[in-house]
């Protein structure tokens, strides 16, 4: 049972979402330019980022649902997904994508982990510094997001479908709607 | 160095945010609301979370900063604010405050870690849902900052009186005008 009275039938970051719209909406807004706004990462690239660090702070919500997003902007690619958080180096991703794993991790882990040989290995694949600046921000943006979902106690559905389904409205309609109930959907 | 070529003269968040001001704008947005919108906690005690949780995530620029504006907002009192940093339960603070600082550290080393007898004690202590979902959502959203700061390797001054003064210029301004230039001041 989550920590204070939400909305029960919203999972995850929604609950508090739906209890405190005020700052649901900039907080939406900034993983929106982050993970849809134009950029030379795509979708996809941002969403494995984002589910990664999810992954290493064992937010079930945050990976799963983040994870099915990432697939769905991967043609479906569930197996990648799973690749990339249990052993990224050794996955289909390109060299450069891995660089900046290597730094969303650390800057998980406490800012001050990310080294200049980490930076210089990106770069050296070919990151720029809008790419180095994102990677860290959306890394420490999941940070805030996986504390705000496990810190207030909130569910996580166990059916797969949930995820795979909430995944193509939000990849459709965006982070701003995920505060909206949508037709058929919890 | 930073780790990516940011303005020179501006310190801490200061420079990320005039490197990406698309971001900077909802996340000055998310961080005004929190800790200047209207709120059963004063600003001052907002101020404390941030400064408290900043202090055990050891990042410099945001725990001195935001340790200046809980000062500026509790009569100037900087001992008071070096006290909860180094042993908040023997501060001059409420017994609510000290029961959300439980909240707000254990948040920032990980949601999981918040309990239901965390959230109990300060429930007993008078705090509402909104003071504890606020708790923790500070907590988490300075989880963030301080990643973003460290992460990218920017600088801090080392001059208190630096410190005071941007302390003062944010009381009254905002957050949101923290990517402006203001006279006098980097």
């Amino acid at each position: 049972m989550s920590h204070i009275a939400l909305p029960a039938q919203l999972p995850g970051i929604r609950g508090p979402m739906a209890f405190r719209p005020e700052t649901a909406r900039p907080l939406n807004e900034l993983v929106d330019i982050l993970l849809r706004g134009p950029h030379t990462l795509s979708p996809g690239e941002r969403e494995l980022i984002a589910t990664y660090v999810s992954s290493q702070n064992e937010c079930r919500y945050c990976q799963t649902i983040h994870g099915a997003i990432a697939a769905h902007h991967l043609n479906g690619d569930e197996a990648l997904v799973v690749q990339v958080k249990s052993d990224f180096q050794h996955a289909a991703i390109s060299d450069k994508l891995k660089a900046l794993l290597v730094i969303a991790g650390k800057t998980a882990q406490g800012g001050k982990h990310v080294t200049s040989e980490d930076v210089e290995r990106a770069r050296r694949q070919g990151a720029t510094d809008l790419e180095i600046h994102d990677t860290v921000l959306i890394a420490a943006v999941f940070c805030l997001c996986n504390r705000y979902v496990d810190g207030l106690a909130t569910w996580a559905p166990d059916d797969p479908d949930f995820y795979r389904q909430r995944a193509a409205l939000v990849a459709a309609h965006g982070y701003g709607a995920s505060t909206l109930a949508m037709p058929g959907n919890v």
